[in-house]
């Protein structure tokens, strides 16, 4: 495998490329997710559709989370993409490992989905979201390392990847939660919007 | 999450890769909608394909209209877009909103195709419609609020608002109809092709 | 619906998202087509795979078939917009449905994979490829008159649509073969090869 | 068909169109991967969750396996056309063919999955990835004797190829292994690692 760092701006097609690739398996990945949710089968005629669409909504509600968690990661990704300026096999290697865990979500998802009463996939689901924030944090390590980021643009850069680990942590904090007790560890995915990252580097930055 | 509006013209990659998004996901969900066509299974030797394939009629109806909607609904996104200057994250999270409840209408284009004659089938279909319109309408009046559109085109852009409530005002008011009579309530979307808005705007501009 | 004509040129965006668009689409069917050959299900310990596997020839002959159509398609469809140098609402219109009918293909795909050797079966596939090249060359001929294509090509394009004409000739012909004597339908297919649109041409032109 | 040589320079619309269908086609098959991982189906409110997940590891490790490959080819891909500078109508249809046979692997992943311990099974996933990577082969053979790609690169392109091939035997290598033990033949692939051809180029050049 070649490593030699190329630029974004000499290699501009070969960049765009990565970049179309990626967004090619998000969108993918998103819209996949409505597959999960089953549509009802032989319903004679005196059944209650109603009623059986109502079943759905565990289905319903894994969507939405994972519509919301796959369009954030999307996000996150298209800002951190906006200050690569260059890249190499290393960036790309790591990036498609990225892919590789996040394109399972629709599946950790169909299966919470389908017993989000249960250990096994509550611990399923925080284990899969775990792994792919903690990948996203060490993408972001190796670029700015590699010196593969826009210069100047470390404290931004920092301050993104002190919120990624926040989440991870986040996640895997819900994994013994999610043993005993699987109802309660979804809301504890809630702690995401208390974030004190941004707090911490604030008053760090005053001293 | 910041929200500093970014202007097209400097985020040029970033702002195309929002389109690309988007237009990744209208083309998987369109195209997702041909897996709601069945193909008839086990039919034996003397069994009758041509009339299996004709009692798939409903979901070649389904997959017609649904075909129409999200096509229609790619083209106003797409002219919308056009017509976009900048954009925060509130335009993205809104857009992925959008999205969101537009990526289902593969789901309740199915359970119309197998249940068209049942009122919780045709009621998911207008309500799945008209969240996605009045959601394409907020999108519209963010963008204007937020100076995020051309200058000079705030009355272009009121028009096509204008017409996208109306549409939403359509699938609302079908809802009723379908809890009452669900074979009646698809002829009322007929209604679309009458928008009187755009003669109601002329007549008002001519006062 | 505004029909205004808007070029190429000046709206380079919107028109690169609308051939975006049609790829993502075009790119999305070609690749459902795999998920028609069936993975051979509940072989126990001492049945054969390989059996089992041989007999998914059927799926993988129509597999191989349509990815080739759909190939072919993309291929004149990439054509025909390279030489696009304005577009209009009636043009997006036509081409929508133009892909509705093309993203059809992996469903009539799937019922010749399954009764390949039924008349209902090979009049749907030749019905299908016979709406979509009648489609195209509508495509084809509404671009011309309206002005929307690069001056001087009329001649190429011409030539374009003559062949396009003759491919729809071929499988409305092979409608009635099929409905008598199924199996032999697809080798009338083979009579695209002979294609005699562009030595037609180029004797009428020498005189 | 007309064979033409167009530059890449003066069709630029046109070229990044085969490339984005190809990165299309690409993000969609390593997304349709997800699709082999089964979800267990009917577990009862006493049956193991966590057990059923942990049969489906042969899936995981099939997936795994196929991303890493998908994502291989479309590495090389990438690079590859970074340094196509002209294409005509055969390059497309090699490229198409090419695609066609890489968009099989999700479904010889998918018997992978379920019947790893089968000979046929190991056979199928071997020869579709070496008709993939002989055609990879083709592919650069062809554009750097049509004159296709960028002048003075031959020695680098040719290195490549010499890579391609040796994947190739390596996978051809396996089948006559992978017919006598099924489960030895996933080892012999780890053979790929130990590509020598760099080193052959190196000593032959120093000579």
């Amino acid at each position: 495998v070649e490593t030699g760092r190329r630029t974004r701006h000499e290699h501009e097609i070969e960049f765009s490329r990565i970049v179309a690739f990626s967004d090619g398996v998000f969108a993918i990945a998103i819209t996949l997710l409505v597959l999960q949710i089953e549509v009802p089968q032989g319903i004679g005629s005196h059944g209650d559709l109603a009623d059986a669409l109502l079943d759905q909504s565990g289905d319903l509600f894994a969507y939405a989370i994972s519509f919301a968690v796959i369009g954030r990661f999307w996000y996150s990704h298209h800002r951190f993409f906006g200050e690569i300026r260059g890249f190499n096999a290393w960036l790309i290697a790591l990036n498609l490992t990225y892919l590789g865990c996040m394109v399972l979500i629709p599946f950790s998802s169909e299966v919470l989905g389908e017993y989000g009463d249960r250990s096994a996939a509550v611990v399923l689901y925080a284990a899969n979201l775990a792994i792919v924030t903690l990948l996203a944090a060490a993408l972001t390590t190796y670029a700015v390392r590699a010196g593969l980021t826009t210069p100047g643009l470390d404290e931004e850069i920092g301050a993104g990847r002190d919120g990624t680990l926040y989440a991870a942590g986040v996640f895997v904090a819900s994994i013994p939660v999610a043993l005993v007790a699987p109802g309660v560890a979804p809301f504890t995915w809630l702690a995401l919007f208390l974030d004190p990252t941004g707090r911490i580097r604030a008053r760090r930055a005053r001293r």
